[in-house]
Formats: structure tokens, sequence, C-alpha cells
């Protein structure tokens, strides 16, 4: 299901054991986008795909691929059953109607865009355990009326 | 679908025209929480829930149905149609995979948490547009082995 | 499925014999956004709820309801089986590969708003028998990179 | 799941460098339409066939095949997750009562017609965005009483 | 499920002892098509529908209802399980790939119109048992190309 | 999802240039039933299969494989997405109910075979645009008590 | 989901203290199909319904119902979930293809029917546990050609 | 879908003209059973699987891959299309509550195993049309209590 | 979704504040199989569904009910959303397969019964924050040859 | 869907007659979490994963791709079809609710958790038929207030 290029950029990624926080020095992006970039889910411009593919060793006729914008949607089954996507999955069947609440409270009637959007994934240190935060930053679009 | 005791605290807190912000400050916690608490899917202790009722001007007796650990989850259709909520959905579909990579590169083997976990929603004032952040922050947990 | 407030509001439509036409020259708003109020698909500000109720003819207390942001998604089947709605459905099986290769070319990575968006259904006379023409119109949102 | 035809056709266009719009001209046909018949959504006669495969420079052979009516249908899940394609998906679910409504009071019980039907995409330029226009033009069809 | 209307018609249907057949006469329209009135399928005008209720002995009032442009499609599961009506959808099953191939040597590309479409039984006495005749039949829609 | 034979048994037929009503000749069954055959849903006999196979201009030992009983049911998605597919699938939504009271007031208790069964498929020309009539006929099945 | 009448023959079944075995003595019918016409999928005649409505002491008027031929399917989740049932869902997961070759081998291309059908539940004393046994008898329909 | 074992087994047995009910006798097992060992739904002993491979003419190596517990269930969609092994799906949508009841009044509260089973498929000649009979024989397992 | 019984008795043992462990001491049974008859998934005998009934202070014709054997099965979403639940669904999907594995390793072909079964829930406690043990317990069962 | 390096392990286990008791001595960890690893549902060490190659005679390069985190989650159909592992499932539908109660009981609102989590197959044996047991256990988690 993973595209052919994805697998290809990911086995060069490991065999030369660079890491995503050196991808977003490299390029000066988030390691999400890049991660986004490398499953096909975002397209980069010509020089972010040269430079990426070029920091994995790989030939520069790969990054032209990089660049048409793809067929999203990523997650095979239509409820996601890798445990660590599926907590996402619940978290929005548990706290789904409370963030509903919370957003039009503050906003009014709208959305939080998932397109002017930016994720960021930040470890937190903490003596009884590390803690995983998930940023989520999105332009708040209200309804058109017309 | 909707919990009729749901209905009469949203109702009662619409007539009162108590907001969530106000409502964190009355009981210490978080709004989100809160409103998880009303949508019957987080449980209160006794003291949070007496003034939770209180604060509603409600009876008290219904503070008790608000101690029980709920059936949780109140999305209905297995797809979210609520465009709100179906964005969440969508950032899944399109970053899941990504994100799976960078937590895996960043803490090895395991999943955040949506139980030991936390969610904020804050208002990020923007000349281009205000913007919704969320930021959920789980423990990490590792995989045991055995 | 249909709400009480819905039924409420065709069945005085009905018995008054107002048209969505005189109802959008009242309103000063397009005939579809209100339709879309009278089904709680979108909301309306006090001003507004107000006019339509009482164009209608029915107490001002309804108005209130129709200023509440709505958990939106009016159509029950996944898969809609009333025919009129269906073909929507139809067309995008058939032409929503073909329509998202001419936007991107036309726009590059990114996708037509349904928030920041307008909708409106004409009819076109023919003498070869009359044709309804629907015209969507949304905020191009080009993805952001971070 | 996209045809061999379709790639090979995507492929030819890309290394050529021919738009959308270029064909439009040559083909004297709607830019949607060219699309859908590359994506084997629509039949080409022989002479447009032959003309669509020459202007991507492929060998005159592959023209056949775009002549039968093919199974139609490319959209894989149920419900689409590549985000540009789920909107009209999201907005028939929020506008699509209110549409039949409001077709209903202008032309009767019926439908509009899929097949006999256009579709156009246009950009509308704009300072505050671009913004994407879809015109879908179908003949109303009135149910038949027997 | 099934509409109060419906409820009530064929109730009174039984009542009275009167078969689809003689409502045929009185009505001067197929017995499919009243049924499918019955059903809340299909729209009656004001005259048809007024005849109907008197035929079945029922108050002028309820005919008003039968006159508006229906939400259609009366199956629940979505592969129906009523063995009588399963079969058809077996039908499609078995034979559906058959029938467009043939479909498409007599007519070119396009469908059967199943809103300009008329639907009849018969019986047919046979010696080895009775058979039933189901006749479809329904203008055929060429595809536009634009 | 075709089966391989019926890819041979098609690209055959279109090389030779023969119709269906040819091979209905040739073989004395019904095109229906012969395309059928090609598509994997009826088995023919040793006779049968040979003309059919010799028709094409195709080797005799792919005769063989048209006689053994299949494992049936062509359509891949539960509800077929092709148009001309669909709308048989509609009109069971719109009808099938009322074709079920016709058939029960008619016939009693019981259903129509699918198995003993036969299906036509006729051109009408009509001048306001030629009609598709598909004549599906069989045996009356009552449900039997014991 | 049951239907009402069929709660009130269950209940009075056990309030009166009959068995299914005295039902078939009393009306001269299997019990399986006296309990598949008090769970409303098979329909009597009107002289089994009176038999079958007095020996459960119910006020005559209730037969007629039992007269009318339903709309058949009982189950509701699409694979069910009651451990009893589910086993024959299981059985045919696992012995159908065997079944099916088998069948076919014997009777040549066709089906059993499940129309002109039968079907006994018996027990068979057994020192190492009692057995339950279904015997299904349907009438072989070969698949006519036309 | 079908294992290439299967295929092979099945392909030698067509080939070598035997029969199930030869099998039988060869293996002194039930046809029913030696179809589901071909099909890999039951497993067979060392003795039982080399008799079988040879019976067939192949070479003595299949034979092991018959003996190791196969992942069971051969059905693909979820509501088998086939109409042979559809009419089984449909007897329990029909009769499953009727048997369930029909069990437990026999037997109190428990199950027919599907494990500790047999299945027989036989002929029942009849001048009207041969019957299939089906005869399906579990240990009644009654529900622990702990 | 909770039968009115569930309720009925969940709401008195709430009421008279009687802990599942104490209705184990009196009933001489299992705390889970107590609360599977309270959740009519498993039917008590006379004699333990009257001191049940008893123990909540419930009138003594509430028992009668308790004795019927349940339609089991009390999930409602396919897959389960409340998270302590799903967590049972996610570890099949995640150890599903090797149990399977070792159990055949262990015990051959066959399956461990759901019926012939037993099942606790232990707390541990542990100094690194309490533990649940479930315990199932089984009969292997092995499949029948015939 | 079995990952190939899934294959090659069992393969060369089977060949080298390797049971898993001996693996589970071998490697020092729990045969389940040790199917796990092979199944590519856990990830081992270098240490581990270099062991487990080598006791099954395989080239030590394999090892590498068993210490990534896998996309987790094996079972293929929404709800499995295999019996053993469909049984589980079951159990949850009946028992799910049960369980639920009794935990939450012992332990107030949370959830057990599958991550910090063992799991183990036991044979006990009996005279009446040895009995499988499965042993889960899970860190009890509850759930965070913020």
């Amino acid at each position: 299901m993973t595209a052919p290029i994805t697998e290809k950029l990911l086995a060069a990624k490991k065999a030369r054991g660079v890491s995503f926080t050196e991808l977003e020095q490299l390029l000066g992006r988030d390691e999400v986008w890049i991660a986004s970039v490398i499953y096909r889910q975002a397209s980069a411009d010509e020089a972010e795909a040269k430079k990426l593919v070029e920091a994995l060793g790989l030939p520069a006729e790969l990054a032209d691929e990089l660049t048409v914008p793809p067929l999203k949607g990523s997650l095979d089954p239509v409820i996601p059953s890798d445990p660590l996507i599926y907590r996402f999955y619940e978290i929005m069947q548990v706290y789904g109607m409370p963030i509903k609440e919370v957003i039009h409270e503050k906003f009014g009637d709208g959305i939080m865009s998932a397109i002017d959007f930016t994720l960021d994934v930040e470890k937190v240190e903490d003596p009884k355990g590390d803690r995983v935060q998930v940023i989520m930053c999105g332009k708040f679009l209200p309804y058109k009326k017309w």
C-alpha cells in the first residue's frame, strides 16, 4: 500500500542513518512535513525535492515525483487498527463533541482548517515518564453566508 | 443520541449565559475536560459534579449521574460527517503515518496514551485570520516485552 | 431524522405558501443558504433568524435555536439513496479524479474550500428541456508548508 | 487502481508539458471532459481518440481502447479520503437536502441528469484569494407517470 | 420505517378489500405506480391524490401529503434481506455486466433512465407453474460530451 | 477482477467484429445468456461452449472452462458505482416495496425465481428518443409449508 | 426489533406453558414453521392462523395479521452476534465452498431452493452429550438457459 | 483468493475424472469433509493427506501442507453473492430466530457446536424434481456457569 | 440499547450500594457471571434469579425474565468505541495470529470454547501501578472429522 | 497478507522442527511474545532478533527488519472469520459490558492497558477435556483530569 517511492526513501534514510531532526535542519522545514513528503501526502517544490533526495543519497531523477500533488489519504482500514494511530481516532470519539463546543464558543460557527495547518510533535521530558506532545494549529475558517 | 443529562446541562449553560472559560475558573479544571464531563465522556468526582451542577443552577440530584464511569464514544457515524470533527479524521488520514514515523524515531516502539492525556484548545490571534491551536499531550507508553 | 424545528419551519412555509425566492428577497440571503438554515446545516445571526421565523408566521422564541452552530451532516445512509441527491455522489465517482487533475493544474496543490463557499441553483430554460445549473464557488486553499 | 492506459496518458502529458487548456484547444472539447476520457470515465469517438493520442505523442494503437464504454466509477473508498474530493462529498452532506428542496420548488418532482450533463472548472481571480468555480449543468428529468 | 401515511393507506385498502387492479381502473394509472405513490416513492398531482384517498374511503386532507416530492429510497439494509426483493439484487450481481455489454452494443455509451421510466408486473400463466414478468422500460440517455 | 477467460473472449469478439446478435443466431441462445457465459456467470454445455469458442476464432481448449459451474456474482463494490448498473439498484430502492405488494396481491406469498429465469434486452424505437426495454421473467415459487 | 405481534404470541405461549411440540400436534405443521409464523417470517392461511391464536388463548382478531405476506429477514446486524445464530454463519464461512463443489458434482449448475424448502430440528441423544440435528431439504433448481 | 494448493488439487481431480464419492470410498471420510480439506478449511493427518494426494496423482510433497491448521473462512464478501451459497445466508435471515427458539425449548440455553460437528449432503430423488438435503449435526454445548 | 431490566437492576444495585463482590458471596457465583446475567447475556435458573432480585430489593416478578435464554451480543458498533472494551478488540488485532499459532502448536487443530468457558477479573496490586488480570479458560474443542 | 519475513520465519521453524516452547527457553521471552515478533506485531531489540534468526537457521541479515516498529494489526476482515480468533471477538460481544462494570467497580474510571500488557497461553489438563487458559494482564490506567 505504501508507494514504491516511499519505500525507497525510507530504506535510504535507514541505510544512511539520517534522522528526521537532521533532515529538518538540512531542509529548513519541520520533520513532520518532511515525513509527509516522504509518504506522498504533501508535495514539495523542486528545490526542496532535490535537497531531500540528495540528503538521502538517491539519484536526482526521483525528485520529480515528489512535486506532483498526490492522491492523499494513507490509512487503509476505515478505522485504523495500528494502536498508535487508533488513539487519535479514539481521542475524537471521546473528546470530539467537547472540542466542537469549546471551539464554537471561542470562535463562532466554522472549522479549524486542515489545509492552512501545521502539526508538530515534541518530546516533553517528565520524571514519571516522558510525554508526547502533538500541537495542531490551523486557521479558523468561519462559514460564509451568501 | 446526546444523553438527556447532556441536553439539560447545555440548556442550563445557555440559559444562564455561563461560558466554558468561567466554568474553568469556578472548578479549577480545563474547559475541554468540563465539556467532556457534560457530554458524559469523562466522570467527575462528587465535589466536582456538585460544583458544576450548582454553577448551572440545576438541582443537586443531577450531580450523581456525572460520577459514574460512562460508556464512552460520542460520534455516531463511523466516519464523522460534521465538518469540524471530520477535519481531525482527515488530519490522521493525511498525517497519520508521518506522525507514527516521527514518534517512533523520537521514542521507540510504543504509543501516546489517550488516557493519561490532556487536551487544550487555544485561540492564537493572527492578523491574517485567527488560528485554532489544539495541544494534545499524552504519556508515552513503550510496549512491554515479556 | 429531520430535526423537529425543520419540520415546523417547512410546514409553516407550506401552509403560508411562501417560496424560497420570496424568502431570498425578504432576508437578502440566497435561497439555498436559507434552506440550509431551515435544515439546521447553517447558523443564522439573531436578526436573520427573527426575520425568517416572522416571515413564516411562527413565534419569535423559535429564532433562538437557529443561531446555535449545528452538528452538521444531514444525509443518513453512507451512500444516499434518494435519486436527486445520489446523482451528485455519482458525479464525483465519475468526474472526481478528472476535476482533481484540472484544479491542481490550474491552482497547484490544495483544495476548494467548502466553508468559504457559496452554492447557487439556477433554472436554465432550454427548448429541448430546461436544465438545472448548480454553481459552486469556494476559495482555493493552498496546502501550507511548515 | 488507475488503469494502465490512464497512467501512460498522464505520463506522456507530463513529459510533453501539454496542459489541459492546450488539449481543450486542440480537440475542441472541454478540459474536464478530456480528463474524463484519460481517466476512462468517458468514451471518445475514433477521431477524438486519435487526436488525443497524437497530441500526447503516443502510438495510434492506443486510441482504440479509449472508444469502448468503460466500467465507470473511479473512487476507491466508499467515502473518499483525498481532501479535495472529500469536500464535494461534504458539500452534499451539508447542502444536499437544501438543494433538493430548492430544485423541487423550481422544477417539481424529478432530478438533475448526470448523463445529459456538463461540468466546468473555472479560476475566479480575487484579491482575497483566488476562487475555484465548479459549474454543473444537467437536464431536468421529471419523473414519468404511467 | 414505513411512513405513517403508507400504513394508513394500506390498512384502508385491506379493510375495503380494494385490489391494485381496481385502483388501476379507477385512476387510469398503472398499479405499480399507484403502489409507489402509496409507499411515498412517487408524487401524485392533486386530482390523482384526491381520487386515491377517496377510493380508499379516507378523509380528503390526507391527499395533500401525497403531492410533495418525497425523499425516495425505501429499502433499509444496504443489501435487502427480504427474499423477493433480494432476487432483483442477485439478478444484477449475476447478469449486471452481461446486460451492460448488450446495452452498449445496441445503443452506445449511456444508460437506461430510471426517471423517464415505466415498470409493469404481469402474471404469465404456465402449466409448469405461473411466471412473474417484470417489464422495465426507460429512455436511453447517451452521455453528453462538452 | 474480470476473469482472464472473459478478457480473452471479449478481445476476440472485438477483433473479429462479431456482435451479440450474430452469436445469438449462431448458438440459438439469447444474447444476454451468451454474454453471461462469457462473463462466467452461466455455464454452457460442451456443444455450446465449443460453438462459442469457435465462433470467436479461439482454440478449442478454452471451451472446457466454460462448462464448470462458476462462483457467481460479478459486481465488486457492495453498491455498484457504474451508472448503468446502479440505475437497476436504484429502481429497487424506489420501486422494490411497491413491486412486492403487487406480486403478493397477484400470486400470494412467494418470490419470482432468479434461477428458473430469463432476461431480455430490447431496443424500442421512439421518436422522442429510443428506449431500453428489459424483460425479466421468472417462475413464481410459493413458500412451502411443512 | 421484534414485531409487537411476535412479542404478544411469545408471551402468551410462555404464560400458557404451551411447547412448540404441542403446537405441532395441534396444527399439524412442523414446530419450526410455526415458530416462523410467530416471528412473522412465514404467512399462515386463515384456518392455521385462527388455530394458532386460539391455542395461545388470544383474541381471534390477531389471526388476521398472520396471513399477510411479511417483509422477511429478522436478523439485525449484517453478521449476527448471537452465538447460536452465528455458528450457522460460521458453518458457511468454513464449509460453504466445499458444499458448493459437492452439490454441483451431484446435481450440475443450480441451487438448493430456500422457498420450496423445509427445515427440521431434532434432538439426537448421545451418551457423550446430546446433539442438535438440523435437516434442510430444498428442491434443486437448475439454471434455466434461454 | 482460492489457495494455490486448492487450485492444484481441483485441477488434478478434474483431469483424473475422480468424483468426491470415489474419494469418500478411498479415504473412508465423508465427501464434504474431503472437499473441506481440499479448500484448506479442515486439516488432515499425515496418512489422510498422503492418500488424498496420491489418489489425485500428485507428488507426495504436497501432502505436508494439508496437515497444518489453516486460517479458516473462505467466503470473501461479507454477504456472499454466489446464489447457491447466499441461500444458506437467507435461510438464517428467515429461519434464524425460529430455530433459536426451538433449540432453546428442546435443550435450554446453549448452542449447537460448529466444531464437534458433521455435515452431509444427500440427493433425495423426487418425481416433482430432485431435492438437496443438507444434514448438520453438532454437539449441544450448554453455557457454563461459574 | 441496554434492556429495561438491566437498567432497573443496575439502578437498584447502585441505590442499595451492593457491590459485585457481595453478590458473588450471596449467590455463590462469580461476579462476572452475575454481571452477565444483569446485562441479559447469560440466563440464570429460577433459584439464582430469585436470590439476585431479592438481594437488590426488587419485586420477585422480575426474576422470571432472567431465566429466558437471551438474544446475546451487547455491543452496538461493529468495532466498539468505548476505550476499555476496544482494548480487547485491539489485543486480538495485535496478538490474534500469535495466539492462534501457539494454541495450534499446543493442542492441534481446534478452538477454545466460548461456551464451556469461564472468565475472571482480578486486581493485581503492584507498586508501579495496580494491574488488571483477566483470566479466560475454555475447553479445547478439536475439529471433528467425519 | 502475511509479511514475507513472517512466512520465511514460520517455514524455517517448521523445517527445523523448533517449537515455541523451545524458542521461549532459548530467548528467555514468552512464546506468545516471540510469535508476535514473528508476525511483525512486536519489535525485538538487536540481540533478541539475532538470537531468534539464528535459532531458526536463517541468515543474520534478516534480524534487522525485526527491530523496526511495525504497522500493527494483523487481522484482515473487520470481524475475523477464523473460528479460533472469532471466539475472542464473541467473548467481548457477550461479556464486554459485564467486564467493564466489574473493572470500574474494582478500579474506578480507566482502562486496562494493551501496551503495558502481557498475555500467556496455558494448557490446563482436565479429564473431561483439556482446557485453554489465556491470561491477560495489563496495567490499570486511570483517566487523567486536567
